[in-house]
């Protein structure tokens, strides 16, 4: 089986992630903040550190790290809490539905509206951008990082400082291409970010989370146990725990501790393994007069959307499960995109790579998709 | 080490639910509901097993199960969703604080309103309650399985039964007891029941649910992606997708199907054991003249909740942590509760097992709570 679906969820992770997550449920097995005893005190212990290994990774100075289930929770908590009655928001036409949704959502009860950048208008100078798209009332450009569908990189240090410097918060969408792209959120002028643990971090699913340079003081998303001040009637006033009510999945925080490490330490030999691979398939892809490759000449993760002529996505992804490899077709949660690039009836084939990968399984897809015309 | 901390998390699983977990992380290791490939088929029927499972356990006739991380994210989104503008709800004095706080603040919001019927009123007949308790605006008769701090049983047949030919909805938080008394939804008059995985249903962190006896239709917790229906601005009305935005925890979720399985073959084997455990525990308990235990004379699970004359339950607990003894003190996110007891200020010692627990645990612990005076 060849296995180009990492863009949904990377399915090998390094090998100490799964020892990780391992360890973590056999030989630790309680939860933090919970029990006064040594071994709970561990469990906080390893929980502090992962907030501190996510903080570093992400370029925060503080340990300002709220985790979730996966981003879309986490992006829920931010939308519903930082944005307020009568907020105007800015998005990119490339976000994931984890994105357009909690905001159309907003839209739909009378909170707030937003603005989506159209595919050619993000070429413009953010000066133009903000001309074109900021209203009395914007208070957030958010972006994400890279498309879903077509791994073009989205995000532009340049565009943040622009709206950074206006006055309006800034929100990154890191998802995809966390695990590939380094950011330095208070360098790079990033105010939020949220992330996943299961794509490119490499690591098990049901971690991800909200960094935030300054502490939040909005609304959770979620009321519960906090372990802390349990005689409040609300969550109490305390950051990360006003966050994170309910029992965290450890096991898989743990792992992403480990995922993290790993992806800092082989970040470059990664990057070199994955760009290769990504040129060589666009190379070959290229080479195929019957491909169309969307967004072919944008920088881009490990992530390429392309269609065969006259046929749709959903077509092509049978043909090749049928040869033993897997993608993705059709919408892909990323509706924004798909009318963007006119592939809303046709849907998208994605590739999605991870150093996993090898050449040779490039060639047998190419192989595959000579054949199918 | 003895681990007596079983009603925060069940340190100990079965072998078959560590096996199941790591065979998900490792053979299956992909997404359900994203890839059409043969792989990512099989993760959708792995799913679409465990909620049939989950369906079967609480004796729903359909399927009609949401997963979430935990119970916490479930009650949140039951009460978020199913209440309205000017709703009045009631709840026990025994509700963890999971059950309390998106109540309150629901309340706080101007929103809903609720009471608590206190300890002593719980002893009223199901008619009597109704009458002291139950306005114009009542929608909502909600109680905990079980007490999270003295192991009383507090859910009610009978209760829900007169609630429910009132024409009452009917709500149980059974993250408490789920592994130890078996409910029936439906006969039992149960139409919303909440759940969470790592207790004791000995299944892997990061898994809790809400069942319905009917689909519900209010509005999710959380907006995203669905992988259903990409080409919609908000989560589509597909259920239970629409509930269940952004990417599943799998490895946990296939780890309950597992614990499930093992909770029904071992259910009267388990019994057998842990009631053994806990009579044994009470008995010697009650030999200990400056032990006060709370709720003695009620049905429980497997968790009694003391004090020592004199002592803060935290002192307790530290002591008994410096002889390798794992309890929790304070006051474990059930504040309703300490009120009720007047132990808001002491906290109380929390025993809980589970049936990986032996005799000899227990006499150890009573040795030293003989010298703890």
């Amino acid at each position: 089986m060849i296995y180009f679906d990492n863009a949904s969820t990377t399915k090998y992770k390094p090998e100490e992630v799964y020892k990780a997550f391992e360890y973590y449920v056999r030989e630790i097995g309680v939860s933090p903040g919970r029990g006064s005893y040594q071994l709970g005190i561990e469990a906080s212990r390893m929980l502090f550190k992962t907030r501190k290994k996510v903080a570093e990774y992400f370029g925060l100075s503080s340990n300002n790290v709220i985790f979730t289930k996966n981003s879309t929770e986490a992006i829920n908590l931010f939308f519903n809490g930082f944005l307020k009655q009568g907020d105007h928001a800015i998005i990119s036409c490339y976000e994931h539905n984890a994105v357009l949704r909690p905001l159309h959502q907003l839209k739909l009860a009378r909170i707030i509206d937003y603005s989506v950048v159209s595919r050619e208008d993000l070429e413009l100078k953010p000066k133009e951008i903000y001309e074109k798209y900021v209203k009395e009332n914007t208070v957030l450009f958010a972006t994400t990082l890279a498309s879903n569908l077509t791994g073009r990189i989205v995000f532009s240090s340049d565009i943040m400082e622009f709206m950074k410097n206006k006055g309006l918060t800034t929100f990154v969408d890191a998802s995809q291409g966390a695990g590939k792209i380094r950011l330095a959120m208070t360098e790079q002028n990033i105010d939020y970010l949220t992330f996943t643990g299961h794509k490119d971090l490499m690591a098990l699913p049901g971690v991800g989370g909200l960094c935030c340079v300054k502490q939040p003081s909005w609304k959770p998303l979620i009321q519960g146990g906090t372990g802390v001040l349990g005689d409040s009637y609300v969550n109490p006033d305390v950051f990360p725990e006003e966050y994170e009510a309910g029992t965290l999945n450890m096991p898989a925080i743990w792992s992403l501790k480990s995922a993290l490490e790993v992806c800092t330490e082989r970040f470059e030999e990664n990057k070199k393994i994955e760009s290769e691979l990504m040129n060589y398939l666009l190379d070959k892809l290229n080479g195929l007069e019957h491909v169309i490759v969307y967004d072919l000449d944008y920088k881009r993760v490990n992530t390429v959307g392309f269609n065969l002529m006259n046929r749709k996505s959903n077509e092509v992804v049978e043909f090749l499960d049928r040869c033993g490899i897997c993608t993705r077709g059709g919408i892909h949660c990323a509706i924004l995109a798909h009318e963007a690039l006119g592939t809303k009836e046709s849907g998208v084939v994605r590739i999605s790579m991870s150093a996993f990968n090898k050449k040779e399984e490039i060639d047998t897809l190419i192989r595959y998709l000579e054949d199918c015309r």
